[in-house]
């Protein structure tokens, strides 16, 4: 796959914000010729896909400026420098849904959105659940609701799961379920 | 829902590039106070999901400059403005593969990434497909790859891929078949 490839000429910040920055890369493509490309620069994320006993899935709630809509999703949360992600997972789970998990564990990790975006995305499977408190960050306001994970399974397939990394966790839940 | 939601108080451009435009909001939290928020601006896109008449599912390999490597993928492009997803999905599987298909059939939509982008992935199942001649985008280098669906699902279960739609995309061709 050699001949794919495209060699960076030069890259140029164009935004550094809170959470991502932003360059114009100019590469060389296979055939010798230049082009530009927008780069997204984002730190990484973990997502946990929790099951309760009584085989619910453990979802949130959350606006989300930029669909500007309430978002039904699996907790998750961005890696903070040097942190192991499944630190992240059993942080993040216990913040948004006041679940503590005693065992993650990583099952794979994706790309958002490769075109654009260099965003890596671990999803983490989570058992041993007990509950304690929700105790969001100060600027995050979410809503926590269990699921049967065969309603979740329905919902999936109407096409009423409007968010990619969850669409994957129901998957995973269905899997790890499977082999339970 | 409603005391979930935040209130824009501003909106400011930071970047406008070929493909994504980039804003810092500022905006009113459900308590009152404000919180800033970096949005990522994206034309959507559309995932095209063709299993051949063998049960291989129609793959490709392409350079992301963002993450650095070439990554194997469902085919995927950009929504022009106006175009209906339908006939993107035509073009690009055509364009990217060299499949034409006769019918395309929206599966479902997902956020790739709420939490920093209005990113919607249109998810399109192909049928009736004829192989004619791949004609790919100047700046676009792909090749194509068809790997038989059930290793695709062994694939996916081994963590060997790494790109959220395409898991996606496996996950709707497990569907689709088992419903054909």
């Amino acid at each position: 796959m050699k001949k794919l490839i495209e060699k960076e000429i030069k890259s140029e910040q164009k935004y550094k914000g809170t959470l991502i920055e932003v360059t114009r890369d100019t590469v060389e493509l296979p055939d010798g010729k230049t082009s530009g490309r927008d780069v997204v620069k984002h730190p990484g994320a973990v997502a946990v896909v929790a099951v309760t006993e009584d085989n619910e899935l453990i979802l949130v709630h959350q606006f989300r400026k930029p669909v500007n809509e309430v978002t039904l999703e699996i907790p998750a949360g961005l890696l903070r420098p040097g942190e192991a992600g499944g630190e992240t997972a059993k942080r993040e789970l216990e913040e948004e849904t006041g679940y503590r998990a005693a065992k993650v564990e990583k099952v794979f990790e994706g790309y958002t959105s490769p075109g654009y975006s260099n965003e890596v995305l671990r999803f983490y499977w989570a058992t041993d659940l007990q509950m304690m408190a929700q105790h969001t960050d100060e600027d995050e306001f979410v809503e926590v609701e269990l699921i049967d994970l065969e309603a979740c399974v329905d919902m999936l397939h109407a096409g009423k799961i409007k968010d990619n990394k969850t669409m994957i966790g129901i998957m995973i839940a269905q899997m790890r379920s499977a082999a339970a």
